[in-house]
């Protein structure tokens, strides 16, 4: 499948990576490439500057977010919470239109410090947000509850032995990411109902990072035990 | 030991019937006992009236909170989140003080219609509300992340292999609780850190009503696969 992945962080990078492992052939999308690839230092995050990566994924082509999303079946939001509804705008409606967008954010709000809050939260969320920005999307809210080496290779925890969510108001746009989740290695999909039910699955992430501090790893997952 | 279970719908009667099941001298408490063994119809989450129960359990007795909480070493605050902070100020701040609490109760907001949202949220929880009008009392969150029937009794799901979660301030009162937890068969307790972690456990309520919601029972729990 075409796939379009917003975003050039380590979230972007590692889901674009191991989509195209699968054989997908994969565009990662950006604000402006020449100035991500002119970048030296270490992102905000410690991740190693973008064009090294590249230069060790050459199959991964990157371009801005119109051109990436144009071509594209499926567009994976990778970009962090608070520039999703940007990055998707400058993708542009017509390119975002009728297409699943699967979104894998966090509205995460440092601006008021160590942990962050969410922003929006409890009675909206931003794969609300992002659906009713573009209308004609099919948004899947997913893999936004777990570390990036664990969205793309959950057998590296528990031996796989855990559960995704997604949530969505399009049956069939859940069915194509079901798809790729199973792609990945994921076996236990439960699907939380419409896409208001991002609400949860974003209201997990203050408890992932306080289990990630008390096992000093973020190599878990939540597993619905039943 | 002592401990007094303030709340007299289906939570605090599973607690409080568990915790006398394990030799604790149980006593629970409410506003106005005459009126809460007066009522003839359900409550409104349409568990049986509380006479009914009372009868089938004579060995717990029923007091105002605040005659409830003045003997005992530890209080379960198991009254629905919206009346919490009056019940426990009707047990008397000098009735608390220096005593565990082990809030278990969930912030719900039904005052916007179904699903509920919770208040206070994100940048604070009931857990700190509860410590900060309290502070000589030594808070702990716990068991809010699941269904009554599994607080006691854990190896109903799973075989109990699934994960409780505590937050406070105070290491011997998690301890303590920890050690109840366990009574009641717990196997994996993480302590997510000081009662600002409380956040965390309480924003898990909106996704496991939309996982109570797709699986259709609510015997479930969370489990930190690792």
């Amino acid at each position: 499948m075409k796939i379009a992945v917003l975003g050039t962080g380590m979230v972007g990078r590692t889901i674009a990576g191991a989509l195209a492992g699968l054989g997908h052939d994969v565009v990662i999308g950006t604000r402006d490439p020449q100035a991500t690839l002119a970048r030296t230092e270490p992102d905000m995050m410690g991740a190693a500057p973008f064009a090294q990566w590249h230069a060790a994924n050459p199959g991964i082509s990157l371009a801005p977010f119109a051109d990436a999303a144009a071509g594209v079946e499926l567009i994976v939001n990778a970009t962090n919470g608070a520039g999703s509804l940007a990055a998707l705008t400058a993708a542009g409606t017509e390119n975002v239109a009728g297409k699943v967008i699967m979104d894998i954010s966090n509205p995460l709000d440092f601006s008021q410090g160590m942990p962050p809050s969410l922003n929006p939260v409890n009675t909206d969320s931003l794969g609300e947000q992002i659906q009713r920005t573009f209308p004609e999307a099919r948004v899947v809210k997913t893999l936004n509850t777990m570390n990036a080496s664990v969205m793309v290779d959950p057998a590296r925890v528990a031996g796989g032995d855990h559960t995704v969510f997604v949530s969505g108001n399009d049956a069939d746009a859940k069915a194509a990411v079901t798809d790729l989740l199973k792609g990945f290695g994921h076996r236990d999909v439960i699907d939380l109902g419409d896409i208001t039910s991002a609400r949860g699955a974003e209201m997990l992430m203050p408890i992932w990072l306080r289990i990630w501090g008390a096992l000093g790893t973020g190599a878990f997952n939540f597993k619905i035990a039943r």
